[in-house]
């Protein structure tokens, strides 16, 4: 759109947006830092990266990358703060594992935002990013990535 | 500010901010998603919507639309976590629903944030927008829009 | 880079970046708002402020600025609902404040954002920014602050 000749502008700032489709994991908290990286492939100098899933019985989150105990741990905690067949429930026809899952997933969120410092996420040593699938059969799941620089 | 033969420009990144009042609500969690649509008005093609509540007893989610046992749910369940007058609370003058309140709001969230595609919120088939109202009497509460793009 | 006869152009949008690290607070919630706007310094017109921890047994939190007994009924009622010593934990190895400390990290979560309207952050009468430090003996935590104008 700009002529050969217009000028060179500092202004820089753009959005770039991706639909990512993780396949199915399993009920419990697993790592995604892999597939995130391959899908939204080079990142910008600096900027920041939102990730958002269009889920109610699912979640993001950032949390320890190392140790994998912490993951069944915290299958096993989310387990007990927020149990199933609790008996005042009404919203029970899909499950004993659905009304927890959406419990979950308020508590969690539905979204991460990563700041991108020189080209790179900027987590921390010991931090990755967490699919939390609450559903006992939740099946492949649906984020869009969002990138400001 | 531009001359009449200016190049027309690439960059169109901008922030747009708006305050909004949503009426009283009663205690419990409501789907806003009427409010905020009428608010903001006509999205830009791509972008983010940030929504931030301007109080620390009231909480903003994403959580099913259909269903409204999913939102009675809530309310019992949050209520089972948290539970009101636990004997080792200092903060209890405002009353019993108070320092739950500060609670639940720490554990949801002040602010959601979702991905704008082709001029539409970019929620999943089942996502809604919840205010999550703690307080017994909360009144009207304040949010704030800032929509990226 | 622009020539001296460049049009003047309505765009302006820009992210700035910011490391910042935070001296050692002990176990508890803490208001760090003073911290963070000395660190940050003068803000633009517009935009927000996103605030990012590079821990997973840390988080940022926005709740009440004003009595101290809130900031210390937090401690009592996380420690209610994620207490220590649940005897099913397998991550245990760094002592009993570990594994609670990365759930109320997801529960809590690792940023915050801001609107920022008029050169101030756009927070309510009531609310301050919480460090929360869920460890015994945290030490100094890494933030990074990013502004979209």
């Amino acid at each position: 759109m700009t002529s050969a000749n217009a000028p060179v502008l500092e202004c820089t700032a753009m959005i770039q947006q991706k639909n990512i489709t993780l396949p199915p994991f399993p009920r419990g908290y697993h790592l995604i830092d892999r597939h995130i990286r391959q899908e939204v492939g080079t990142l910008p100098e600096q900027g920041i990266l939102h990730l958002f899933i269009k889920h109610t019985s699912a979640a993001l989150t950032i949390n320890e990358n190392a140790d994998p105990d912490v993951r069944t741990d915290f299958e096993s905690i989310f387990n007990h703060v927020v149990p199933e067949n609790l008996p005042f429930l009404k919203h029970t026809l899909e499950g004993p594992d659905d009304m927890p899952a959406h419990i979950k997933a308020a508590m969690i969120g539905s979204s991460i935002t990563i700041p991108i410092t020189k080209g790179q996420l900027n987590l921390g040593t010991w931090q990755g990013i967490y699919l939390c699938e609450f559903r006992n059969h939740g099946g492949a799941r649906k984020l869009v990535a969002t990138i400001y620089s």
